[in-house]
């Protein structure tokens, strides 16, 4: 707007100051539809992307980016970067303080460069890199109860034009939002590590008791993740086939050390009660709302393919697949590892055991999926 | 605006447009302003309190309420209710489909409501339960992901005036912003609530191993937090006395069950081993990298007050305040408790044992509170 206060504007000026207030409106509107985008903590990748290409739209921007700061490194790395070269970008970290992105970081102001060339505190180290030309930057600090976490940017405004100050307030209000929803996310993936890498710890200590599966569980689980990763991208389901290795020996706080630790042969009685160690896997977990549901993945991880396994003797598909991919996992692991009565075998001969076995005591398919995982991932 | 497209408007009806423009930006202003203040998933009553008062004031309400549907019970409680009679709504449920609420929440679709009396929705069940007047509703459906799981209501728009569809356009969109912040905080107390109850349930098949301490650790919980809450209100401390007395035993994984489930006296050698739980537990914790602050708090509770008990023999104050929190408690359950050696002791008698050893044995501040809080809790 043009026209000095004082002045009684022309119905001319007043129609395009209406148009300008309807502009406003219209992009207010968008930025607060943008913010109902935010609506899960749990995959926050594919959250950002979305509102940075809806922050991309309202800017009128070629390039968006968010950057979060590492405490440790005193740098900035990438969480989203959209546009031509954003793969690129993404491998890059930004030291703290270098360039606008690091001066934002470092000062915790937004920074509005309208021309990248004219400003000393511009690096360039990105375009270097990318081979993507910036001209202008728009750049807003992400804070958090105060605390600065990280910077979000947009890059060239469409049609050779500039960032002006209505963008930055835009774009300001924009970014505490981002910082919410990445804070938030942070927040919900730090319980998250601290619920596996407790119960994690917890089994180890179980798994320890017996000097023969010291490290156990945690291999299982990696073992069942190589096949679940070849199954499904589905992350939940993932996160059950992770929950449900972790905790498939857990039951065996409840066998007594003489036969737990026992160097010789178990009796038969023994081994009666050894095999009761899903049951008390199970009874562990299904008091526990959220895991109730994988208590069946946990009780049969012993069932056979052929029906002849315990403790129902479920045959094939009866057997919940989770409890199949554990049953090869588990098994991989003891034939691989020293156990009292027999020293641990090759790599290749566990891998060959389980093809000797398949069909008969493990799932044909999931064997199949182990092997040709195991030997991509040069594990063997 | 009265005046219909094709006529040019006149300069005063520009006026009063350009008027009516700002208003509404300053309105979408403060909302997103508003949603600035989703900071944190962690104190959502704090949270959401906070959001209403904000839109209360951009509504020019007389009160507002959230509330989350009860999928079981196919009714909706409050989770907040803010106005002269909040606090004697809170207790309401209101059935699904039944009043204004019910039916948004039914149907998933706001309703503005300019006057109750003349709605055959309304019910009236809250105000004739709290003597609150309520003239006008405008309430909207709390979605996330197309699941309705609450409805938020702004009521009796000051100065006798009636809401609006202008009204109704801004709430919805804060009631997106709501939906979002009631969910991510759900998702998190949901994960929070797994967390521990999967180490409790793993500690308390521990403590079962040895039929005397079935159940120990879960009423150390209880007890610690007694002591916990008179001292502070602080969540995050409190969380950590939580987390600390859960785990305090939980190196008893370590101990061999010859000496755990001993009928007789220990010897000498057993009891030195017995003695090594508490660096066994804390062996445990040490590696998570979230709870390594937490180390301390398990490691010595066992020391005593006056500086002659176990690991490192510390004394007074320099024993960790949570150590000494757990000690009581410990101390306490272990009297109060069936043992191999004698039978357990009455609550009257544990207390007294309490403190007779306070100043010795035990942190004669926390005796005196844990004695306290017990007895006012009616627990004796």
């Amino acid at each position: 707007m043009r026209t000095p206060r004082s002045l009684a504007p022309g119905k001319e000026l007043m129609k395009s100051r209406i148009s300008d207030l309807r502009h406003k409106i219209k992009r207010l509107e968008t930025l607060i539809n943008t913010s109902m985008v935010f609506s899960g903590i749990l995959d926050i990748d594919e959250l950002l992307d979305t509102v940075m290409q809806q922050a991309e739209e309202v800017m009128e921007a070629e390039a968006s980016s968010i950057f979060r700061i590492d405490e440790k490194n005193q740098d900035l790395y990438f969480i989203t970067a959209r546009g031509e070269k954003g793969k690129e970008a993404k491998e890059i970290r930004v030291p703290m303080g270098k360039g606008i992105v690091g001066w934002v970081a470092k000062h915790g102001k937004p920074l509005l460069v309208p021309d990248v060339r004219k400003d000393k505190r511009w690096f360039g180290g990105v375009d270097e890199k990318t081979k993507w030309v910036t001209r202008s930057i728009l750049a807003v600090p992400l804070i958090v109860k105060g605390k600065v976490i990280g910077v979000a940017e947009v890059l060239n405004k469409r049609g050779n034009r500039h960032f002006d100050k209505g963008d930055l307030e835009l774009f300001a209000a924009l970014g505490n939002q981002i910082a919410i929803a990445v804070e938030n996310a942070s927040l919900y993936s730090d319980l998250d590590k601290l619920f596996l890498s407790s119960i994690r710890a917890i089994v180890e200590a179980v798994d320890a008791k017996d000097p023969y599966t010291r490290g156990h569980s945690g291999r299982v689980v990696d073992y069942a993740l190589l096949i679940g990763q070849a199954m499904t991208r589905d992350k939940e389901r993932l996160k059950e086939i992770e929950i449900s290795s972790i905790l498939h020996d857990v039951g065996k706080i409840g066998i007594p050390d003489r036969i737990l630790g026992k160097p010789g042969r178990l009796t038969r009685r023994e081994r009666n009660y050894m095999e009761r160690h899903p049951e008390f896997s199970a009874a562990i977990i299904e008091p526990i709302e959220m895991l109730k549901k994988l208590t069946a993945n946990i009780l049969h991880h012993h069932e056979r393919y052929d029906g002849k396994g315990y403790p129902e003797g479920l045959k094939g598909k009866k057997i919940p697949l989770v409890a199949r991919v554990i049953c090869v996992a588990d098994a991989f692991d003891a034939i691989t590892t020293d156990r009292p009565y027999r020293r641990r075998k090759s790599i290749r001969t566990g891998l060959r055991e389980l093809q000797r076995n398949s069909g008969t005591q493990f799932d044909p398919r999931l064997v199949k999926i182990f092997v040709t995982q195991f030997k991509k991932n040069e594990l063997s």
